[in-house]
C-alpha cells in the first residue's frame, strides 16, 4: 500500500536504481516531416530506461543500465556516453548482433518510428546482473525487453528476485503492437506482468492502446484490477491522475512553456524516483517528477542538461 | 560453354533483367572514421542488385526490381526511387517488417557495415514474381537472398525456373559471414549454389572468404571446378581475370581516376548486361563492363548519372 503521505521504505543498498531493457540509437531526421522524407539523420544516446539513468544521476542519485549492445561501432559509442556520465557499465553485454536503432521523423504529428532490433533483445541474466540487482533499491523497465524473447525470460527473472530481495519495481506499460513479436498476443503478456510490479505510469495512448477507449477513471480501475499498487496516468497537457486504489488525485499541467514532448514520460520517472530516494512522500515525489517532466519540456531532446533536484524543487516553488 | 567471341543467345522475352533481392536504405556517415564517430548520416538508396536495375536502365536497357520492404516510410522512398527511375515496382513486396537498412561510416579503410535486415528477407515466390521471371532474359541476385530463410527458398524456386526456361543467371558470390544467418556454414551454401549458375564476378576478397588465400589461377579453377561457366575475378586495381575453363583472359584496369569505390562492381555488371543485351560478344561485353566501371569510379557514391552504353564505349574508344 502507496500512501499518499507516507515515504517509501527502500532496503539499505548501494545504488539506487537499476534500470534494466534498451539502450539504442536514435536516428533522427534534421528535417520535419510526417514520413521519412528527410535526407539526413543525426545519431543520438536513446532507449527510455538509458535516458531514465542518466537522468537521475544529473538530478542527484545513484545509477546503473543492464543492457546489451552489439559489438559495432554504435555499442562503442553508447558505452562511451555511459561512461561519459560516470554510469558503471559492468551489465552492458556486448553480443553479436547490430545495436539497435530506431529511425525517426521529427513531425508536429508523432508518425510511427521504425524499430530495427538487434542487441537489445538478447540480454541475459547472469550472475552479474544479478549481484548489481540485489545491490539496488529500485529497478525499472518498459516493454521492449518484455516484447520478445530471449530477453523476457531475463525480465521474468529480474522480477522474480526483485520480489524475493524487497526491490522496488516500476513498469513502463509503453506498449506498442510494433515493437511486439509477430504472432503472439503482446496485451495478454503485458496485463500478466501489471500484478507483480508496484509502480506504473501509463499515458492515455498506453491504456487505450491496453484496453480500448474508455474513460480516465474506468481505465485507472482497470489497472488497479490486474494488481498494480500505484497507477500514474498521465493526460498530456491536462497532466496527470495518480490512484492508490483508496485515494485518487489529479494533478495540474506544469508545463507552461512546451518546446519538445521527446522524453518528457522519462523526465517523470527520473523526478519521482529521486525524490522518493532522497525521502520525500510519495505525494511530494510525484509533484517533483511533474516539475522534472515539466522543466525537460522546455527543451529539444531526450536527453536534457538537468540540474540537481534541490535546484527544480525550487524553480518550481514545491 | 562462353566462348569469348561468341554472342549470347537470350529467349526472346520482353524484360532484360530481372534483379532479385535486396533494396534497402543505406546510412552513410556525413564525416570520415573508422568507427561510427559521425553524428550525422546521409539516408541513400541502396542494395547491389538494385543499383544494377537502376544502371542498366540508364546504359539504355529493360530492368525489373523484385525485393521486399517495409510498410513504412523508408519502403515508400525506395519504391518512389524506382519509379522515378521508371522501373516498374509491381514485383516490389510491402511486408509487415521495416524497410532493410545498413549503417556504413565513410573512410578509406572499409570498415565492416553494421546490417539490419527487415523486410529484404522476407520475399516470397509468388505467381506475380514467377510471371516477370519468364518474361526476362536474365537474372541477377548476391549473397544477401540467399544468406536467410525465408527470402533463400525464394531464390531456390527462382533458379529452379529460370534454368527450366533457359534464363541466363548471373550471381555475385560477395559472400559475408556477418550477413549470414547464425550457426549455418555460409560457405558451404554458396559453394552449392554455385555450379547451378552461368556467370559469377567475385572479388579477390569474395574468393579467399570461400576458399582462404591462394593464387589467382587456383581461385579461378576452384570456382571452375564447383561448376561456374564463366568466372570474372575482379582484382581492383590490378584489373580481372576472367575465365571459361578453356580460355583464361586478363584485362588491365581501365580506371586512371579513382575518387570512390563504391559500386564499381555493381558498375561492371551493368555495362557487361548492357552489352550482352544489345549483341555485343562476351569479349567485347566484358570490356564495356570494365569501361562502365571506370567511368563510375570517377564519381562518389553507388548511384552515378550513367549516360547510355555507347556514349561510354566511344568515350573509352572501344
Amino acid at each position: 500500500m502507496f500512501g499518499f503521505d507516507d515515504k517509501i521504505e527502500f532496503q539499505k543498498n548501494n545504488n539506487d536504481i537499476l534500470t534494466v531493457g534498451e539502450i539504442l540509437i536514435d536516428m533522427i531526421s534534421t528535417e520535419y516531416g510526417d514520413n521519412f522524407e528527410s535526407s539526413t539523420y543525426n545519431k543520438l544516446f536513446g532507449g527510455s530506461p538509458s535516458n531514465i539513468a542518466m537522468n537521475v544521476k544529473k538530478l542527484g542519485i545513484h545509477s546503473l543500465v543492464a543492457s546489451a549492445v552489439g559489438k559495432d561501432g554504435l555499442g562503442t559509442f553508447l558505452i562511451n556516453q555511459l561512461r561519459n556520465a560516470d554510469i558503471d557499465t559492468n551489465c552492458v553485454q556486448r553480443t553479436d548482433y547490430p545495436t539497435s536503432l530506431v529511425v525517426l521523423t521529427k513531425s508536429k504529428s508523432s508518425p510511427t518510428p521504425i524499430f530495427y532490433r538487434g542487441a537489445d533483445y538478447h540480454l541475459a541474466f547472469t550472475p552479474v546482473l544479478e549481484e548489481y540487482l540485489i545491490n539496488s533499491k529500485i529497478v525499472h523497465f518498459s516493454c521492449w525487453p518484455i516484447s520478445m524473447v530471449p530477453v523476457r525470460h531475463s525480465i521474468e527473472k529480474v522480477i522474480e528476485k526483485a520480489r524475493e530481495n524487497h526491490i522496488l519495481i516500476g513498469f513502463d506499460p509503453n506498449y506498442h503492437p510494433m515493437i511486439w513479436q509477430r504472432g503472439e498476443d503482446g496485451i495478454r503478456y503485458v496485463k500478466s506482468i501489471i500484478g507483480k510490479v508496484d509502480i506504473i505510469k501509463p499515458s492515455e495512448d498506453d491504456a487505450e492502446r491496453l484496453f480500448g477507449k474508455d474513460t480516465h477513471e474506468n481505465q485507472i480501475r482497470k489497472f488497479l484490477e490486474l494488481g498494480a499498487k500505484l497507477v500514474i496516468m498521465t493526460l498530456g497537457k491536462e497532466g496527470a491522475i495518480v490512484s492508490n486504489g483508496i485515494e485518487t488525485v489529479k494533478y495540474n499541467a506544469l508545463a507552461t512553456d512546451v518546446v519538445d514532448t521527446t522524453g518528457a514520460g522519462d523526465a517523470f520517472w527520473s523526478g519521482f524516483y529521486t525524490a522518493a530516494i532522497k525521502g520525500y512522500t510519495i505525494r511530494e515525489s510525484l509533484a517533483l517528477g511533474f516539475a522534472v517532466s515539466a522543466y525537460q519540456l522546455k527543451y529539444t531532446g531526450a536527453i536534457v542538461d538537468l540540474p540537481k533536484l534541490e535546484v527544480i524543487k525550487e524553480r518550481y516553488g514545491l
